[in-house]
């Protein structure tokens, strides 16, 4: 059992804490991971929001836990736990002085964790005021929510402002991604079963897909999304992270520096992809209207009410990993907005039977397919060639083994990740968080593709409720491979 | 679909005719395989039993068939297949002529099966009174029962008999343990499975264990049992072609005589043991009285009503595939009566991980299991080691998926080997027959261990309801494994 600790939300009257922190907290209350003596510290910016605080979020509780979930008993219990603060993060003459003497009333070994659900650009100042206001003991950490700036250099920016008041160990960048259960057990499947890791190469597979279709459009984040776009706000970091832990070498421990070890040496050896590269190996589009589940939906200039954009809401791009274990075979990524679902998942396709001993008439026989699917359920699936029930010929059909489903959890248990990250911070487990040098990897090799589409070119058009342009499909069609489109493939 | 076959029981009157032979052709009628135009043919011996034999064949389909399978308006149609005959099997003297001018009637290129429901003993004269009598057209097939002779020579001696009257493609030697569905379905699952048959070898497989456990005694058949015991009665045939099956190279098409060609290779490179690898590498046992299920039975001593004998009613065998693929993977097979529970089941356990990434609080990693189980119910489940779904710890464990269960046989299908086995001879498919090389082959590795036995030692004894002897166990534990007891295994 974890020992008790301090959680600092600056921004804790925002949509990420009031939606996500919150519940997640909430949760582990429930199923007894939050210490008897943790305190959760929401900042708000009004004396008045302070006061309010406790019902704002007993409201948020009820509208964002699933159903069953919220009771008032435990409730009354959960808010023991909340002490609303009144901080505005970027004036070092506000309330800090009071915050400190809340957080130094209790011993100054514990864990104190400020969890930064603010913009990046006020990171910085942040930081600097909780360090010139002694706030920051050594079992304090900082957690920090991507994006983490607009390129390579602006990240290191953000991120060199950081390590000037906390070093790098306390430093934890989160993905929320990498908190679901079934990411955790995608690694457990691979090093605890010989059935896959010994097949977990080039050898035996063909292709991998990671997809993360959203059905959404713009929501409020026009001004944000407009100037990052698909490929800054969710390939360098959700894809690239998966990626990582899908195609990472197996660490001698499964500890936290092994595996950001083990994922920064893939995100070296990512094939670089510049100039005519990016224009042979991505494709990027841009959602105009169209029928999304029987409903006609706006384009992205629409909804960004302006009269042209050469922003990407959607990406799918053939990447490969130039190591031993990948040689020659096809990552591809993709992501989407107003996309025809939303489902995120890790499709490893395995190569097809060396030889077929069978006649025509058994039916054509699948590859082997494991997909781990995060969203809109979490699933993980293994897809087997067997012969027929029905009768007596042989007749193959492929059957879908589920490994883990989401319904599957058990004793009130909740697959959050949230929950799983926060926990992690507390606790000083970085593992699930990436390191400086992960971004920066990760940005090196997002940069030159900025630089060739600021350069030459503009999205493809894509109908919204779409699978994204078709040069998406051709793409694959250039292997010999199609999209596994959620729902879709047998 | 097949054509209209012709199919001569003889020993119509018999168990095996009446609890399995009627119901899989009642079976293979209702799933529309028995084609207009077939007869089944049982013979019987006498007069009287001839026309009282609709009505027993009547009351062995409503005794012997599944619940829901039998009903009248089926039973009328089926019934109007059957053309019982009164034919003495051994005397040329009797009612040939008649059987050969129904059989006549029918054009001359029908396919005639003749399912030899006989002893051995007379499998010789019965074939030579066919031949006598020109019964033995160019479609004609016989089938013949196990088990075929006492030892080598024995069985050379009745298929050389019958050899004299059929060429050896008109021979089908049945194993109806080959007919099973699973069977079937282990061979799609190895050959269209790139995750399976990529992983089929002594470097990623650990050992195979080969089980069939009865929990009935010595029944009606006392006689034969105490003069053939277990090894000839179980493992040179049963257990040996499940292990040809298992262990068989891939073969280029998966034909009949691909399989024969595959099979016989498996039962060459048995590494032979005689003489004191026989003691080192086998166990055999007899059993005493003891507690099964909660009941007090008797031993075989009792059953059998005779002061002594050595005869064994169980074998543990530690066999070796000297080949490339299986060098130094043990191949453990067992049989015996009066055993803990009715099981036939073949369990593949993979090596474990190559290395353990994780801290011993995770819990044991379980190495992978493939197990396919032909009986009491006919499954194939696939083990794999997956996180735990009820906490935020990361601990692992087994979970258990079903690739085919018997319950999902679907639109009225049923498995039932003999119907597959007796249609395969009616569509002259000889796949699942045992070719004669394969039980020379059989009996050449048998004879040594027989040889050793009369000359040296006794059947170690257990107790009915158990495992069998201690010295099973002992004989796994010698290379650090253990048996997996049906239903005991998690």
């Amino acid at each position: 059992m974890l020992n008790p600790f301090d959680i600092v939300i600056f921004g804790g009257g925002g949509d990420l804490a009031l939606r996500k922190l919150l519940p997640a907290m909430y949760r582990a209350y429930q199923e007894g991971n939050l210490p008897k003596g943790s305190r959760i510290l929401p900042t708000v910016r009004e004396e008045n929001k302070q006061k309010e605080y406790i019902e704002t979020a007993h409201q948020a509780l009820q509208s964002f836990l699933s159903a069953g979930e919220f009771n008032e008993k435990d409730w009354q219990a959960f808010s023991e736990f909340l002490v609303p603060v009144v901080v505005n993060v970027t004036d070092i003459d506000d309330n800090w002085d009071k915050l400190k003497a809340i957080l130094d009333k209790d011993a100054s070994d514990k864990s104190r964790v400020f969890y930064l659900s603010l913009p990046p650009a006020v990171y910085g100042r942040c930081c600097e005021i909780l360090s010139l206001k002694a706030l920051i003991t050594d079992t304090s950490r900082v957690v920090v929510e991507k994006p983490i700036g607009y390129c390579g250099e602006s990240a290191e920016e953000i991120n060199g402002k950081i390590a000037q008041f906390f070093s790098e160990e306390q430093i934890f960048r989160i993905d929320h991604y990498l908190g679901k259960e079934t990411v955790q057990n995608l690694m457990a499947l691979r090093f605890s079963n010989a059935l896959f890791e010994n097949l977990w190469d080039a050898k035996s597979i063909d292709n991998i897909q990671i997809s993360i279709s959203e059905t959404v459009g713009l929501e409020a984040r026009a001004g944000f999304y407009d100037k990052a776009g698909a490929l800054r706000d969710m390939v360098q970091n959700h894809l690239l992270q998966l990626l990582c832990l899908v195609a990472m070498e197996s660490p001698h421990k499964l500890n936290a520096s092994s595996i950001r070890t083990e994922k920064l040496k893939v995100l070296e050896a990512l094939r670089p992809l510049v100039d005519a590269d990016v224009d042979n190996n991505i494709v990027r589009g841009q959602y105009v209207p169209g029928d999304l589940q029987g409903k006609l939906v706006p384009g992205y200039l629409e909804e960004l009410g302006e009269g042209s954009s050469i922003t990407e809401t959607f990406v799918a791009i053939r990447a490969h990993i130039d190591n031993w274990r990948w040689s020659g075979v096809p990552f591809y990524l993709r992501t989407g907005k107003r996309m025809n679902k939303r489902c995120a998942e890790i499709v490893v396709e395995y190569k097809p039977v060396s030889h077929n001993v069978y006649d025509d008439s058994v039916g054509p026989i699948q590859p082997n397919r494991l997909v781990i699917r995060l969203q809109p359920e979490e699933s993980i699936q293994l897809t087997l060639m067997s012969k027929r029930l029905d009768n007596l010929e042989m007749q193959l059909e492929p059957v879908t083994l589920n490994i883990e489903l989401s319904e599957q959890y058990k004793n009130g248990f909740h697959s959050d990740a949230y929950k799983r990250l926060m926990l992690d911070a507390a606790a000083n487990n970085p593992a699930l968080f990436i390191h400086r040098h992960e971004v920066r990897q990760a940005w090196q090799w997002i940069d030159p593709i900025v630089a060739r589409w600021q350069e030459k070119g503009a999205p493809a058009l894509y109908r919204a409720g779409s699978w994204g342009p078709e040069g998406a499909d051709e793409l694959l069609a250039e292997n010999g491979h199609v999209w596994f489109n959620a729902g879709e493939q047998v």
